[in-house]
């Protein structure tokens, strides 16, 4: 029978008399904090649905969240969205740990943005234990938030030899989490590694899956990835623990994005066939296509060797980086063996120096692989062939040549945005760019930048038209991408009397332009900022651009800092350029606000350019990243054409420093004049840090200092006294 | 005319056509983010008024406040609840920095509880400029966060010399802020110090005003404080700054309450007569009566010598500490001169050493004091004389002979509860204990505690009447006052698979008796905890306590601690005793997440007594206050009868210790045993610590290491192998 629902009591007074072949319908509106235990048992003939009055029409909200337990069971049609489940995990296949879904299907269920509000609380979005259970035509969009979207679990026998299938899902946009834990799947653990698991993973779509370097971790045996699409994503298909995994006619499109990346080997028996990537940027461990070194008598948490691995038939076009003998070091010193890679393709007619080999490649026997004429061969097995290149349907370059027996032919089975996740909710980005909304003006007077903020929209531009003075008695709330710039031709001063003029909260993005900041009407309070972050988490990143501003007079009590960011925020970018700073008690900026030394951090790229630092008691920059975690390969940080004059000698600078750098992983600081000032200070920690200090003059200034062990190059530090005229 | 508004809009319409004589009236109702502006101009006879429909009916709510501007006004009525100014000042003696108010009147107002959810966030709840402006009859209570309760501010020319008048206010309980900045009134600053201000501050009551040990700080000239009374204050009335004070009839009830204070006198030309003391039990700058060095040429924000103080006629009945000379160290070596200490009484039968001397007290005339015959006398001019004690009709502890010329006289202008604030708002406290509501039973099953704590009342029990395991999916919010505890005889086991059990929120308070929390269904996660606080701001203060519980198996993963807590989070208590932890990765409690070294810190008193600790990776305990503001004496620790077996090993406890104090200002370490276990380390800072350390046996463990240059003691720290059977 079909019966309707409409309150969790009566879905579960249902749910306990219903038979096999009987539909529990809920009726359509918003479930709030509904958390459901569907826990019955179908046939295989007849299974017992949980559906919805109307797809699109229901939605499980605030704190709910879905149990799914005994045989023969199909969800579909749910919406879960504004909110998070309270537990760890927002759709699970099982009551407890004994009763566990076997033989069950969710599929056209929907999970948008429900994030808990805590970015480093972790939880998953649908976990999978049991046997046999389908999960298919799904989408799982936005999660901001520590913790693998998907996860199939093996924690015991009863979910183990599985043979899940888990196809046609929609993974939307998942942001950078600046962190281990974001993943978009995991199929296994280490503990379990040595485990069969037997999952198809096929015709899934990767839509910019960029929680961090592993989209999916593969951490058991005898699993396999067919025909899945990843578009845009900065990481690999990792095949992190396990053995015997099959790779098979998966698409990989960059579009030329940064840190973009393929596929990544690791462990015994591996095969990797018939796949295709274009434009992936990626380098280090995300790579288009990386073999890693392993350690020798790994622990099972570890690397283990690359042997038996088949890699044939693959097609790279205009991919920057294929990386052999990844992450050889003292610990990983085992080269891979016993592996053929034949009959690819790794075609990039822009870049010459394709292959890197970290280490010993005698393992590897190369046979049969065409590289385009420009790129240097690392072996025997290369051949130099130039290829007629065309798009196909998809638009994706392919050799013109059909009946070329060398790399990869795309399936009509291939993923889609289309043939995946459902027809009946919104793909669509949901982000607003910057500056992307309409221009307001806004006239001098009290607070009439903090009304014109208020009543702003995303996007929107306010144009400050007089000179000023702007003053604040009320700090203004970022609460949605938005730019302040001066009228063209005036630079318009900004008060503020409250503890900050800005605060970026949850969501919110910031550009400024052409504007002075003057402190002078700021509390006589220590701790003021310019711009601030939330003090609460933040679970949306943020960006923050200013360019061609003043910040003057932050020094009307001790520790005024420029910008001021807290913990659990985390920033894509925060760009400084063509500004000046001067008179300033505190920082200008300092990112060190994650200190659990667990590789978090606060901000990914730190670009400062063509700026002057003048009387800053504090650090210009401190940027901190601690623990020797290797998921995450920032912060960048490019400093260039800056003048640092008497910068850090306050005596509450506790960073000693003018720069204060700490476990950065990318660093290129070049050109800028230090004066009377105090040094740039490094500390360098994991994996192999990219360090540039080039073209630097010093005038009275401190010499750098590096501790840490790594490799570093300094090139032209002069003792020049400068002239300013 | 009387012209009724029912909007902001309305109001501001009709206060720009007010002529002398009209009142203004609120209507009814909850005012939601009204900022107000009331900017007229009436006259001496005929005022413009700004009153409410009802007194009690009409609340100004949200981010709402007052801004009163010009002449002849009066504001009478309302009520500021339910928010926080987004401003600096929820009501303002003026417009702007050009506009300010004179000859107005604020009376019959009330603020309750208005605090900003950022507990360090500064705001001032009334802001006196301009001159002769009375502020009177109003009830200000609960004022949680930073920043001082009202300010007389003499910024400008046009506020000084300004006579105002500041009477008949009920200033309710002000709880420990924990920091500098809880000021309840302060007349000028250090920069203004030197101006006369002429303010008379008279009959008002100040109730429970802890927020600091500055009740009153004073810091401007020819101010008059009299008939006030302060009732279980953890404070003094302090001259801070400024000459030319008169102290004048102000009584001071302390009921033996911890760090109840009086009088404290600093620069030149202060009177102090007629006040009465009684039950004063704080030391240091909280003494009943304190007289303080100053600094040779003072700068104007350091302390001025104390010179012609004529303190006479004044009572301290049952009062433990007089300060002479406090604060005497090598900054501040300038004796009190050319002063009189005549005609008071000093006494108190329970203890004899009432006096302290810090320095030399040669500077200071004593004349004709009467001390209890026990007490020790300082100098000539001390007459011991018994007297026969009896309760005046407030309940105070007199002379029995009225016609002694010594002493003070209490005058029946005296403040009272009664007698200030309102008559229609209730004086009533609003805390609730812990353990004082009902007792609700809780059957073990998957989140029955949860549920039970869910929809539990402040103040509640929740006894746990099986030996469980009570599991819970989902973390526990702590939001009021919450008692969890075993049935009689048994220990019932409590498992979480969330990152912590309970969350203690704002206005959230915890005691745990009898439980066992077992961590093995923990996340496999770095960073879980038992007990965590809000990892948001806290403007309450919380309590924890902690009897005959068991916390163990918290090893799943690293960093796994007992008891976590945030940045802007205060505990008053945490006391934990009769308790066993074992196998902790993480630390047992570490209190120390206020880094900014501003004399901040995260708990006020520490208690730990007859626990046992046994493998503990981390550290038992971190407690932190950086920084050398004087403003606070805490935090507090008591540590006795305790075992620390195989504590702080763990390579991740950077703190590299047992026991890990830093700035802890009052320490007491006593009867307990260290076996293979790191050190305790003390640095020590602030003013002068109190430390001792008595009868702890050392066995295979670091011994105690200590850096900072304060005086501590160390008796029988004894090498002894203990037996434990
Ligand atoms: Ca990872
Ligand atoms: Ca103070």
């Amino acid at each position: 029978s079909r019966g309707q629902v409409a309150t969790v009591e009566e879905f579960h007074e249902r749910v306990a008399r219903a038979l096999p072949g009987d539909t529990i319908v809920l009726a359509n509106g918003v479930w709030q904090d509904a958390e459901l235990l569907f826990e019955a048992n179908g046939t295989e003939e007849k299974p017992i649905v949980l559906s919805v009055e109307e797809k699109g029409k229901v939605s499980l909200e605030g704190k709910s969240n879905l149990r799914i337990a005994g045989n023969h069971l199909v969800v579909e049609g749910l919406v879960f969205k504004n909110g998070f489940t309270p537990t760890n995990e927002v759709i699970s296949f099982r009551k407890d740990s004994e009763t566990l879904a076997n033989n069950c299907r969710l599929t056209e269920t929907v999970i948008d943005r429900y994030n808990n509000p805590e970015r480093h609380e972790t939880d998953t979005w649908v976990a999978i234990y049991g046997k046999n259970n389908r999960v298919d035509h799904n989408h799982l969009a936005g999660k901001n938030t520590k913790g693998v979207t998907m996860i199939v679990r093996l924690n015991s026998k009863e979910s183990q030899e599985n043979n899940h299938l888990i196809d046609h899902n929609y993974f939307g946009h998942r942001p950078n989490l600046g962190s281990n834990g974001g993943e978009t799947l995991r199929i296994g653990t280490s503990h379990y590694s040595m485990t069969n698991s037997k999952t198809l993973v096929e015709s899934n779509y990767f839509d910019r899956c960029n929680g961090e370097h592993e989209i999916i971790s593969n951490k058991s045996n005898q699993n396999t990835y067919k025909y899945n699409t990843f578009y845009e994503c900065t990481g690999t298909l990792t095949m992190r623990h396990g053995n015997e995994t099959l790779v098979d006619g998966n698409v990989f499109i960059g579009n030329n994005k940064p840190s973009t990346g393929g596929i990544r080997v690791i462990n015994g028996q591996q095969t990797v066939i018939n796949n295709y990537g274009i434009g992936l940027t990626g380098y280090r461990f995300r790579g288009a296509f990386v073999i890693m070194n392993g350690v020798p008598n790994s622990p099972i948490n570890r690397y283990f060797q690359v042997e038996d691995a088949k890699v044939a038939n693959n097609t790279f076009i205009d991919c920057d980086h294929v990386q052999l003998c990844a992450g050889s070091d003292a610990e990983r010193s085992a080269v891979p063996i016993n592996s053929i890679v034949a009959d690819n393709i790794f075609y990039n007619e822009k870049k010459d120096d394709v292959f890197t080999v970290y280490d010993d490649i005698s393992g590897i026997d190369f046979e049969n692989n065409i590289i385009s004429p420009n790129i240097k061969p690392i072996a025997e097995g290369f051949v130099k062939k130039a290829l007629d290149l065309k798009k196909n349907e998809m638009g994706l370059l392919v050799p013109a040549d059909e009946s070329l027996k060398v790399g990869a032919k795309i399936s009509d089975k291939i993923a889609t945005k289309e043939n995946t996740g459902v027809s009946w909710y919104s793909k669509a980005d949901w982000s607003v760019p910057l500056s992307s909304g309409k221009t307001i003006q806004v006239e001098a007077g009290l607070n009439s930048l903090f009304d014109a903020a208020k009543n702003s929209e995303p996007g929107d531009i306010l144009e400050l038209t007089s000179e000023g003075p702007y003053n604040n008695t009320k700090a203004i709330a970022v609460t949605h991408p938005l730019t302040v710039k001066g009228a063209t031709g005036t630079k318009p001063v900004v008060l503020f009397e409250k503890k900050s003029l800005f605060d970026i909260e949850n969501g919110g993005a910031l550009r400024l332009e052409g504007l002075r900041f003057d402190g002078e009407n700021a509390p006589d309070d220590n701790g003021n900022s310019v711009i601030s972050t939330s003090k609460y988490s933040m679970n949306q990143n943020y960006k923050l651009f200013v360019e061609n501003c003043d910040f003057v007079n932050l020094d009307v009590n001790h520790s005024f800092d420029v910008i001021r960011v807290y913990k659990n925020t985390f920033a894509d970018t925060v760009s400084v350029k063509n500004s000046h700073f001067e008179a300033v008690t505190g920082n200008v900026m300092a990112f060190d606000k994650e200190t659990d030394d667990i590789g978090i951090y606060n901000v990914e790229y730190v670009i400062l350019k063509n700026n002057s630092f003048k009387n800053i008691g504090g650090a210009a920059l401190r940027l901190y990243r601690g623990g020797t975690d290797e998921s995450t390969f920032g912060p960048f940080l490019e400093i260039d054409h800056s003048v640092f004059d008497n910068v850090g000698h306050d005596k509450r600078n506790k960073y000693d420093a003018a720069i204060s750098l700490y476990g950065v992983q990318e660093i290129d600081i070049k050109n800028n004049i230090f004066k009377d000032s105090k040094a740039i200070n490094m500390h360098l920690v994991v994996g192999e840090p990219i360090v540039k200090i080039r073209n630097n003059a010093l005038s009275n200034s401190e010499k750098l200092k590096v501790t840490g062990d790594q490799k570093y190059s300094v090139e032209n530090q002069w003792q020049l006294p400068p002239k300013f005229s």
